[in-house]
């Protein structure tokens, strides 16, 4: 079964939900007059965990893609949880390693762990839960006519640096930390999701690659989205790769998923006074459809990504590239 | 590595925990004047499954776990969050087993879905998680000296019923249906655990057997108990099941998990005034331990029940019984 027929034939039985209807990266219910936000995300070690990855960074990574959904939606978060599967024949250092990295990113992202739970499982399984509060729930369908598209820091790095590790790609030491530290070790971006609560229209985190966000927003918005393909935050170290590949770094940048950045929408006038590192790529419009301009040349914007469960691929990591 | 050590090792690194430590049914984060509760449970179909469940029995189990946990702290449940692990080959009509059965539970609870995630994995894994409010909580550590011991329902039947499964006793129609219910489809004490709320002094649900439960709830609140073995509620069905089995039914009631009653501690005044079907079952003293009289004979309760991952024991049924 793919993801998409799993999801439907759940939504289908799960007729109680909340506040929020399900779609965007973390639901939420009213507390009196602030949002709870929860979101959750599990981790499979077979699938989801690259071999580079030492346990502290899948551990840190855990907190990160939970607190991530929840920054996405304008809120702080204000909890942790999460529930081991344990195969019996684990080694110990690789457990610690894992604990070690959650405690790490729980001062990190200055979050306390409330709950955990282990379990006999044959997979190594981290099924992270993220807890947020905020006066102001960011959406992915709040995005009006007109406005500026943006993200936060860079993308690409995460998928250039994953393909340059299978492939493994001659490229220089500094080269190969940049993209590392993008795919080993993402950061969310949490001040960022909170200055963003008052001010965007719509928000959502990049789990699946941009162009899938994009994608989402739009739909759920009821508008087109224009980006510029020059204007999109891509860092020299993946235009290196890319080339290495022999693959357009844009179709890198729009299929990275896991960047943990946000993509968001404002009205033009606010974006002058946000603070956060951020960069403009483009604009909705009245309509619907994503469209890419790169020089003369527009065209509808292809869905790169992945999709867990897809018929004969194993794992996420599938892209247009494998 | 046992359960315990896992537990532990990420105890050490776990530093920042919520206003509640960890060590409860659920954790708990003060929200204004009220508390957030949280919790979650992981099912494993291959080690937490009997295979005479139905998946919408599992798929309603896997809400009832969590909830009751959230009950057990005095907190009326408000959301219901899920992570499936799904095998590449599980069958469809399965998933929507459990589907059905998810939703049925949040119908039965009154509690909305606010997220949910699939993954592929090799076990078929549900991780639910549930939250609930409470302006005052019921812990495991809130036990004073004299006080009474009690426990809502009745216990034994959930173990009674997977060993005359296991050993195919030859019982009638009646009683295996009266045990299979509540091996099967247990039901969480909600209304119970938030009448308790204002009044007990601490609270546990019966996850991992009665036995074990007391002794926890002795050890975090610093008294000893006392119970009196024929005060303890075993339906005639646990009889009946025991003496075909050769075995003591009470040891069947201590041992029992997964009936998820609450047992609750409360001054003898206030019990009277407790709307609620229970049964109290012994005293709390000044001192330390468990122990339980039959008849004129006063021994320390054995510590009956099953711990996951436990050395060459597969899954979480392992009992004194097998």
């Amino acid at each position: 079964m793919r993801e998409s027929e799993i999801i439907e034939l759940f939504l289908k039985h799960l007729r109680k939900q909340g506040d929020l209807p399900l779609g965007d990266d973390a639901g939420a219910i009213r507390l009196g007059d602030e949002w709870l936000v929860a979101t959750n995300d599990m981790l499979v070690r077979k699938t989801d965990v690259p071999d580079i990855m030492t346990p502290e960074q899948v551990g840190f990574k855990a907190v990160t893609m939970n607190v991530s959904d929840v920054a996405a939606m304008g809120a702080r978060p204000i909890g942790f949880l999460f529930s081991l599967g344990v195969p019996a024949d684990v080694e110990g250092s690789y457990l610690e390693g894992i604990a070690e990295g959650i405690g790490k990113a729980l001062e990190f992202y200055n979050v306390p762990v409330i709950s955990a739970d282990t379990n006999e499982a044959d997979d190594l399984i981290i099924d992270g839960i993220a807890l947020g509060k905020t006066r102001k729930l960011l959406t992915r369908s709040g995005a009006g006519a007109g406005e500026l598209v943006c993200v936060t820091g860079d993308i690409g790095r995460a998928l250039a640096g994953l393909l340059a590790w299978k492939r493994n790609l001659e490229i220089s030491e500094r080269t190969k930390k940049a993209l590392y530290e993008k795919l080993l070790e993402p950061r969310a971006r949490v001040e960022e999701g909170v200055e963003l609560s008052g001010v965007a229209s719509a928000a959502v985190d990049i789990s699946d690659g941009l162009s899938k966000e994009l994608h989402l927003l739009a739909e759920m918005s009821g508008v087109g989205i224009e980006v510029d393909a020059e204007k999109l935050p891509i860092r020299r170290e993946v235009f290196e790769a890319a080339e290495l590949l022999g693959v357009d770094p844009v179709e890198i940048a729009l299929a990275s998923g896991e960047e943990f950045e946000i993509v968001f929408t404002v009205p033009e006038r606010v974006l002058k006074g946000l603070k956060i590192d951020c960069t403009a790529i483009g604009r909705t419009f009245e309509g619907s459809g994503v469209y890419i301009t790169t020089g003369e040349k527009r065209q509808e914007m292809p869905l790169l990504g992945w999709e867990h469960l897809e018929k004969g691929v194993k794992g996420k990591y599938r892209t247009l590239f494998r």
